[in-house]
């Protein structure tokens, strides 16, 4: 799936709903804080060598990648309310980085 | 560009420069966490109206744009390092939430 | 309660329950930030005016109250742990206010 | 310094400033992420070991006890506009963390 696709299944899913008129940018940017939030409560109070054990384990693998996910899924609805085709921002930035920070010799 | 092509990227990028030691779990949380307060640096004091104008003007609109990207890109490493396929894991949580919040009749 | 008297007060509950070693200044600022994001969680689809009437409630502002607490908590724990005095701290940072942001005449 | 002066010190500023129209309860919440953001990029790619050791650089000690501080102050200013007792909300808020965690004898 690429950021396109994400995007029109996303407006899809909510259109279906009728909640367009919650989206707004605020609601949708506080709503990627409270999905990462709920990312960093499972790394709270485990060790960085505890977090890579516990992503062995398939079903938390799974609950974790859920908070991504959900953070990603609101990300692309804010891109989608301001007219940032998600796709392009992200070749941006990458090419960015890569004038930033060029790789030493 | 779809997910497996943003992880490739992200992956050649950080290990061209010797960043793979510094792209624990936590380090990588704390970035996305950092990417998100500057990005809604961008709507702190806006009416959700003013947020939606500003994001009509290019350069804005693409600075808030290399924001929502920065987040992405942490959450694709942050996935890359607990073994999360990041397009396997955006499907599954939009079947979810299909099932969790059905279509009215 | 002032500042001082809250620190030791929060360390003297967590040293009684053997929790200082999870109390690294990385998890007790991960920690304010899940706080943060169940605070957010309170607002996330409501609008300003709907969030005042919901305060109105005494126990719906009591769960807000009490997440506004917990994230002071934890900012207290993490202070102590760098050394920080948040009376200090909080005072001189008022101060530094008031110079860069002078009232005008 | 107690919260209810904490309290008192900040609305006076604002006020003086003009600035009540901006401090919607989402808007105050938004910039108590900012600032948390901002505290986070001191320890993003540190060790706990290194923040440690940075905390005792009065320089650096002090631009992150800055950042705690702005938090605080936000917090106190959401507080504030929802009608929340803070010193009440902190005693209140240890008292039911010393019923859920009881020592153990």
């Amino acid at each position: 799936m690429d950021f396109g696709e994400l995007e029109r299944k996303v407006v899809v899913f909510r259109d279906a709903r009728g909640w367009a008129k919650y989206h707004t940018p605020k609601n949708l940017a506080i709503s990627a804080v409270v999905e990462l939030g709920e990312l960093l409560e499972h790394f709270q109070w485990e060790t960085d060598e505890e977090i890579l054990e516990l992503a062995e384990n398939p079903t938390k693998r799974e609950a974790i990648a859920d908070e991504i996910a959900d953070v990603i899924i609101y990300l692309t609805l804010l891109a989608h309310e301001l007219g940032i085709d998600l796709d392009e921002a992200v070749k941006r930035k990458l090419e960015k980085n890569e004038e930033k920070y060029p790789v030493k010799a």
